[in-house]
């Protein structure tokens, strides 16, 4: 960047960008007074970028969008409590009923909850209709496509360059699930940037790997996990190192906090690995140790069990010897190329810092050049409890 | 088979089969009375084979086995306690002192326990001078070999066939943890059957990937995993066909033990998938179901919740399409080629067979004639205690 740009947090979440409407309202999917039914929109139709679940059972609001995302679009209603999964034709047909009442052009759905249960379609186009298409309630929005989410999860970034300056907002819901059902991601993002679809497809691609696609809350994949970036053009400022660096640390935040308030978690780990011969092999490494049951339950317990981690990067493939490995639990060093440096000193130290809300865990593989760092959570009773229990 | 063999179970273990003697002795490695050390020999050299762990940082003994297993083995030594993995040279230079003290030919060790801690070498070699080599005390060196195991696991069949009768014995200890340290599965066979270390290892291979590489406890993998069988010829007979049946059944009986008695484990699924486009994809779409964790959660809590089932096989990557998939638990079918079948009767129903110790889930992917089961456990608190709690 020849002139660096600024970059600063606003408030506002999707309706910080020039252009943007956002409210969420209860239309009687959940109980309560909490909203289940949210909108974003803009004032005019923006270029549009997608990132959908690979999952082959991809639910109906995914089908449909990716068969309209290649025309400009100008709104999306989220919908919490039914997934809109698994349900064939019927579920397609309900979309389609859905955007029907949506007074914008080419607007797409998007919904999170149980799997296979008909969508209540009646109930959502109610409250389409009652919508504030003129509100800016960001937090109404983001509050209504939680499910077992702690806390809305948002963030808005405003960019300043030589060229002009622009907003990108998003927000995002986590990891929690329906009165148990699968974990779905969902993340909006909305901008007033100025770039073609084709461009912010291509920032958004890239932002994934360090972001979304390094966490991990447990494995498993949803059938309507989706990020979906709308950007309407009215700031008419652009610049591209700014907008993707901005866009990365937007996205970073929110995976971060879709990992920290993962089911049952009550840490935040971030498994570095480097040394890696190659930046697969670096990815496959810290991406096992995010994952593997036994590294997730020794966090849980603050035991600094190097002997799980070790394991753990030797059962995943990457080229790694025993003689070259080096292990840290924070800055604490418990495995040293061969020597296991676990006497009762470093054993307390290494323990004190599993007992923090958040820490690093470092494997230098010695076999090059390579790192990558994933992020995942502890697995307690508490993820026991709230997938285990009985739906009510 | 031309005169179909007669298989019955006896008793005896590893020392069933003629020629074979064990037994097990605490050396100290263990708090209390419960054997930590153990051996398996016998009158003569064995034809030996074995199939180990793929972990990139194998433990000293399977260094040292690796080496050594070209030749023929006449015991081996197992102890508890201490897994003698992540140690270097000095682990390696362990198994040689240790071998020096066992007086037959070519003796092999094995361990398993904590990871990375020195081996007590001056233990075990006192526990090994102390051996009754004409002992013949199988449930002694079974349970020896345990670590939070809550059951010894032995079986032994005799085959009789037209060109004589043979015997296959073993015992294997499993997904347990040492205190908690990485799960190690140990498998022993002895057999008196006359064969060749060729067809030894080739009965071996076949039969793996319906046994131990069939089951999931935690989708961990060991630095220590061993499966040794040796085969000593004193019957004088053998039977292809045969013997490979029986073995395939010794091997998948203590496989399932091995779910069964899996970390904090109160029911055992063996995940039916059939109707696949390759036996790669029926298998793969099968192990998934095993280890997800949603699914595991969902069997805790007898929740029939087939969304999580449905997505798991959506997310593995195996052709499958949601208007051709049939989902069964037990024999209720929950969901039919795009419909939903779960009305409350059928939940009700679905849900008791969840509560049930063992059941079946069978998914029908409807895109060819391949199949493959997996067998898995549930995951419930008790894991999570068995695998948290600090080391003491």
């Amino acid at each position: 960047m020849a002139d660096e740009p600024i970059i600063i947090s606003v408030k506002g979440g999707v309706c910080a960008p020039q252009g943007f409407f956002a409210d969420g309202l209860n239309c009687g999917l959940r109980k309560g007074d909490q909203g289940d039914l949210a909108f974003i929109r803009s004032d005019t139709p923006c270029e549009a970028a997608a990132v959908f679940t690979s999952n082959r059972f991809a639910a109906a609001p995914l089908i449909h969008a990716k068969k309209h995302i290649d025309r400009k679009v100008q709104a999306i209603v989220i919908n919490a409590k039914n997934a809109n999964a698994m349900t064939g034709e019927e579920g397609l047909k309900a979309v389609y009923e859905i955007v029907r009442h949506i007074p914008f052009e080419n607007p797409l759905t998007s919904s999170t909850g149980v799997i296979g249960a008909p969508l209540p379609v009646e109930k959502i186009v109610a409250g389409v209709k009652r919508f504030d298409w003129n509100a800016k309630n960001p937090d109404a929005a983001a509050r209504a496509i939680m499910t077992t989410d702690r806390w809305d999860k948002q963030i808005a970034l405003k960019i300043e360059t030589a060229n002009g300056a622009f907003t990108i907002g998003a927000m995002c819901k986590g990891a929690g699930m329906i009165a148990p059902q699968l974990a779905t991601m969902l993340c909006f993002v909305t901008t007033d940037a100025a770039l073609s679809k084709e461009r912010l497809q291509e920032h958004l691609n890239n932002c994934l790997d360090t972001s979304f696609n390094a966490i991990s809350v447990d494995g498993d994949m949803s059938t309507n996990d989706t990020i979906l970036a709308l950007a309407n053009g009215k700031s008419g400022a652009y610049e591209p190192t700014a907008f993707e660096w901005a866009l990365e640390r937007i996205l970073r935040h929110l995976a971060l906090e879709v990992v920290k308030d993962g089911e049952g978690a009550s840490k935040v780990a971030a498994f570095e690995v480097k040394g890696a011969a190659s930046y697969g092999e670096a990815k496959k490494a810290a991406k096992a140790l995010s994952q593997s049951l036994l590294v997730k339950t020794a966090l849980f317990g603050a035991d600094p069990n190097w002997g799980r981690i070790a394991s753990t990067i030797g059962a995943c493939g990457a080229e790694c010897d025993a003689s070259r490995l080096v292990i840290l639990i924070g800055e604490i060093v418990v495995y040293d190329r061969g020597e296991n440096k676990m006497d009762e000193a470093t054993e307390r130290k290494a323990a004190q810092v599993l007992q923090g809300n958040s820490f690093r865990i470092v494997c230098d593989l010695g076999a090059g050049e390579e790192s990558f760092v994933a992020y995942g959570c502890d697995l307690g009773y508490e993820y026991v409890k709230i997938n285990a229990d009985y739906r009510t």
